[in-house]
Parts: structure tokens; C-alpha cells; sequence
């Protein structure tokens, strides 16, 4: 099963006013994760979309919170494929602190694929046989 | 059944590149309206930290997604207490276009009550009486 | 001179751990309080961008700090034009406070027309003259 | 002079409809780069404010946009000392496109040395002597 590891840092902007990380924070890391994850597969989301109106659209998003990020702490955000269908897959994102590793977030998204070609109306679609290739290999491998 | 209801208008900077809602802002705005839920049953949860170093910590969230919302679009955010428990409640935030109505997104949010007197170690208490009473006159009210 | 009026309210997901505004959400405001603007004069940037191609892009953008933006606190934005030249216009956002009146912020963003037609290579245009009237009416009207 | 490069890469929530970094995120970037920057001169802003309730508040910021940023690019931000006076510091921070060195944006924060022992009421102080010698060493060094 193919795994993209992500580190960073947690700033100060990403604090609310009790010092943990704001929660929609983890979700702008767990998209940029999600793409990098394609990247690390040879999948580059934004050729896709560029060349062949392509993208996997969202339809569904979820986390569990175990224990609050803080100031400056080390994370780690590790992406791995759940589930793939005809036209979803699945991400799941685990973030651990580097130092002790313990649990702090659980997140997944549910992508669906989507010809954007009318940008006014996007349409579900099969994932073609290429990608879900990829995808499947990534599942796997 | 109390319902809070916040308009709001789609920004530019809420967008991507698809000229649609960069979902984590939703959870930034389904953020708010759960502080302003809170405060329109006489909650203020700024001062319930303060004053009796209480807050509602994160548990889980999720969202799932039925239509992008887009530039300019006015949008109505419905929030509503969906489970009430001993030591938890469950948020509800539905996302309406404001013209039409339609549906955008239907979010949740799973609160827990936090002690916070340790700024570094929260501890999980049972709501108090108080604002148990206050909540489930709002779940069912 | 044309002023437009934006009332909103700081939210938790605004504030840093000191508990006062973390300064990038104040440009979010800003800009978003210049396309109202641009609105407010019949000049709706969405469309500007997809029909003519055009937008005003960014130059330079400045803000200075009187007094920290709290909790709940309810603010105005007034956005006026303080500037018009062939190919700019820059914009002023003054942010007070709307129970006492009290200065938070002062910025401006000057902003450039660009012709973006080619979405890789933006260029300079001046302003055309329809827009130029409506631009200048706003400064002087 | 004590230069501080912190290297990242572009997202896709950083963009906006244009398929261009929305400038807020730059000066998300740049606050961070700016703790990341007195860290490395051994100041960490976060034990300074728990322990000695000195913050370094903001009195101004400022970016000149030169060149877009874009989906994926990697980009070095530079952060320097660029003026030091006995209450402020000011941040000087040069966001480069990684691969051919070009200028993305150039932006400036003018910190000021704040007591926040009041959280309510900041006081401005002089910035005391251990931290300034260790501000000019990193000016000058």
C-alpha cells in the first residue's frame, strides 16, 4: 500500500486562542496531502484538470480529534487509499506528532470523478481506466 | 427545535481554482455558526471559557457535499442540535442557497465539554446542569 | 465619494492564541471588501473577468495596526477610493469598531487592470474608459 | 545579516478563481516565516509570551506583488532584519520561485514589543536588552 508522508510544522496562525490548532486547518492540510498524494503517483491533479477536464471532486469529508496540535510541534500527515470504486476513492490521513508519535488527527475525504469540461456543470463520471490504474497499484502495491 | 440562521455571501477568496468553495472554508463557517448557535441560546462560549474555563472541544466533524457553491452566491447556514449526551453534543449545519434554496452542504459537528483549568491537559467533564437545561430546551424547544 | 459599508463579526476562527485577530483575516476582509465595492458601482469583478477578461490585480497591499480586533466584536469595514490613475486604482479600508467607533485598522490595496486573456501571461492594460467613468464617479461623486 | 529560508511549495488551497496565490495566504506564510525566523536566533516567541508575557505585536505590514505564485511551484521565502529600534523590529521577507530565482513578492512586517501581562490592555515596552542584543546581532552579524 503505497503511503505519501508529509511533514510540517504547526504555526502560529494556526492557532485558535486556546493554543490548539483550529480545526479547519487540518482540512486545508488534509486537501494539500490528498494532492500531493496523487503527485506521488505520478497523478498531477492540476494537469489533469489542464488537460483532460478532469478532477476528483469532493462528496464527502470527515476527521476524529484525539488530542490538540500546538505551537511549533512537528506533524507528521500520512496518506494512504481506504477504498477505490468505479467512481471514488477513498483517502485516508493519519496525523501523528514526529516526536512520539502519538495520534492527534484521523481525516478522510471521498473524491469522485468529475468532467469539468462545462465549468457551469460538472459531470460524474467512470475514473478512466488509466487512473484507476494508478489509483488501484497505490491500493495495493 | 431552535434554529440559528446565518446569511452570507460567497467571497472571492473563498474560492478555488474551479471558481467553486475551497471546502475547508465551509468547516471555518460552520465554525462560526456553532458560536453563534451557542450565543443565540444565551451561551456565550467566549465567556464560559473565561469565567468557568469551560469549552466545547472538537470531537469529530464531517461534511458531505451536493453542490459547489460560487462567486457571489448568498448562501443560508441553518444550525440546529441534532444529539444531545451527557457529555456531548452533536451540531447540525445545513447550507442553502439563499435564491433557490437549494441544497449545498450538509455539515456536523460532535462537541465534547472540556474542562480547560490546565491549559495543557483538558479534561472531559459531564455538562453542567445549566447548560445541560439550556441545551436541551434548544434540541427540543 | 462613494463609501461602502461592510458590517461583520469577529469570530473564534479569527483569533490567534492571544486571543486578537491574526492579521492575514484582516486581508481576507479587505479583499472581499473591495469587490463589494466594485459591486456597489455596478462593476461585478466575476463577470469583468469572464466576459472582458479583465481584473484588477495586486500591486501592493498595506495595513496598519491601532487596536487588536476581539472575540464576538462587531466590525464596519468602509472601503473608498483614494487614488485613480490610468492603469490603477487604489483602495482604502478603514476598520472600526461599530459600538464605539474605534480605529482597528487602516489598509489599501492598489490594485493594476490587467488583461488576462492569456490566463499564463497577464497583461498591463490602462483602464478602459467605461470603467474609468464609473471609477472616477465613485472618487469624486 | 542573519538570513532565515523556509521552502515550501505552492497548494492548491492557496489559489484563487485565477489559478493564483489569493495574497492573504502570502502573509500567512511570511507571519510564519517571521516566528520561524526568531527561533533561529533562539527568541521562541511562544516561550517569551508564556513566560515573560513579552509578544512582538504588529504595527504595520506591507507586500509588493511582482509575479503570481502557482499550483505547485516551489517557492523560498527569505526573512531578514531590515531596521531595529529600541521598540520595533522590522521583518523584511522575499517570497523567490525555487527553480529559476525569480521575485514573487517582497513584504515587511513592523513588529512592536508589547507586555500582554494585561491581556485585556497591551503596553508597549522598550525591547529588553537580551532579546535586542540578540535582534542586532542578527541585523548586523
Amino acid at each position: 500500500m503505497k503511503e505519501n508522508i508529509v511533514e510540517r510544522k504547526i504555526m502560529w496562525g494556526d492557532l485558535d486562542s486556546l493554543g490548539i490548532v483550529f480545526y479547519p486547518r487540518y482540512y486545508e492540510w488534509i486537501d494539500a496531502c490528498g494532492h500531493l498524494f496523487f503527485e506521488s503517483i505520478s497523478l498531477n491533479i492540476g494537469d489533469l484538470w489542464r488537460e483532460r477536464k478532469i478532477i476528483f471532486g469532493l462528496v464527502e469529508t470527515s476527521s476524529r480529534y484525539f488530542k490538540p496540535g500546538r505551537y511549533h510541534q512537528e506533524i507528521r500527515i500520512i496518506t494512504t487509499i481506504d477504498a477505490l470504486e468505479k467512481k471514488t476513492v477513498l483517502l485516508k490521513h493519519i496525523i501523528r506528532g514526529s516526536r512520539n508519535d502519538e495520534l492527534l488527527v484521523e481525516g478522510s475525504e471521498k473524491r469522485i470523478c468529475l468532467d469539468v469540461s462545462d465549468p457551469e456543470n460538472f459531470q460524474v463520471i467512470d475514473i478512466p481506466p488509466d487512473i484507476f490504474s494508478l489509483l488501484k497499484k497505490a491500493k495495493e502495491g
